[in-house]
């Protein structure tokens, strides 16, 4: 039994889906997710724009209307049949998303018992075998394998073992591989 | 450098004596923490007052009233200096908690990074060489060693090094010792 640490925002709450959404109504603007290619939406947007922008994810109802990313349900339920899976989301970053989050994952991650929810800031705190996450800098301090989620602002990320989607994590521990980078 | 896990309740902040003025008040009785030997406050009340008394705590803003525990402060700001500190809190038992915790520990410990908090539920996900905890049973699970802090509930647990205070912890880094049961 391996102890799977999983993070929120764009690995099984679609956040970026969110925050398009949210920027194109505010601007009439069309960006999707394929102009992110190794970009987070502030990096390619006007400056005047950036702070309305962040604001939007700062909102207290924000976390709650997030498509859950396809397969995350599924295959977690799966995994956490043989191991124990924890959220851990770096929520310190937006401390107005506590509740939002915790409703949200009561109602789509049913399975999971609260008690495996992590709100934190520096992950290194996480005793885990797995941390699956978009961003990087989380696996630094991190002891046990990072896997990094595909993300469009993380395709030029290099130095660890890339997962595509959700289907490619069920495979991973169906196989029980060695999980190289 | 250590890394150090510390608990909230009954070891920074004064959950308890927050409870009992509470209890007091609503039912015009004056127990006290020296009655607590070995008990929590709801193994001793009356059976009808038990749901009332555990509404209290799951209130929005009973968090927020906390004293802060003697030396508290002064402690983990020396510690801090030479060891990571992170505040490992259960707030996942009291999901109405999030904002009232996170609001007092930026009041309370303004030298601490919010990244350092953590809001979960089981704490064998923490991974730090200490958990300071009033709770024993968080040690179970946990890869670090245990200091059990001192509280009415806990009296007659044994098995963990018990500190009594804060400035029992402060000797105890201070020295350098190796902490023993």
């Amino acid at each position: 039994m391996a102890t799977i640490a999983v993070d929120m925002d764009e690995v099984i709450a679609d956040a970026l889906g969110e925050h398009l959404r949210l920027y194109n109504a505010l601007f009439g603007a069309v960006v999707s997710k394929d102009q992110l290619h190794g970009y987070h939406l502030r990096d390619i947007i006007p400056s005047e724009n950036r702070q309305a922008t962040e604001n939007l994810v700062h909102s207290h109802d924000f976390f709650a209307n997030l498509a859950v990313m396809p397969g995350a349900q599924e295959v977690l339920k799966k995994l956490s049949r043989d191991h124990e899976v924890f959220i851990t989301t770096a929520a310190m970053e937006v401390p107005n998303s506590f509740d939002a989050k915790y409703k949200w994952l009561r109602e789509h991650f049913t399975f999971l018992s609260p008690m495996n929810f992590v709100f934190c800031g520096a992950k290194h705190i996480i005793a885990a075998d797995y941390l699956i996450d978009d961003n990087a800098h989380h696996f630094k301090l991190f002891k046990g394998q990072g896997l990094l989620f595909d993300a469009p602002h993380n395709r030029n990320v290099t130095g660890y073992r890339r997962v595509k989607n959700w289907h490619e994590i069920d495979q991973i521990f169906a196989k029980d591989l060695v999980i190289s980078r």
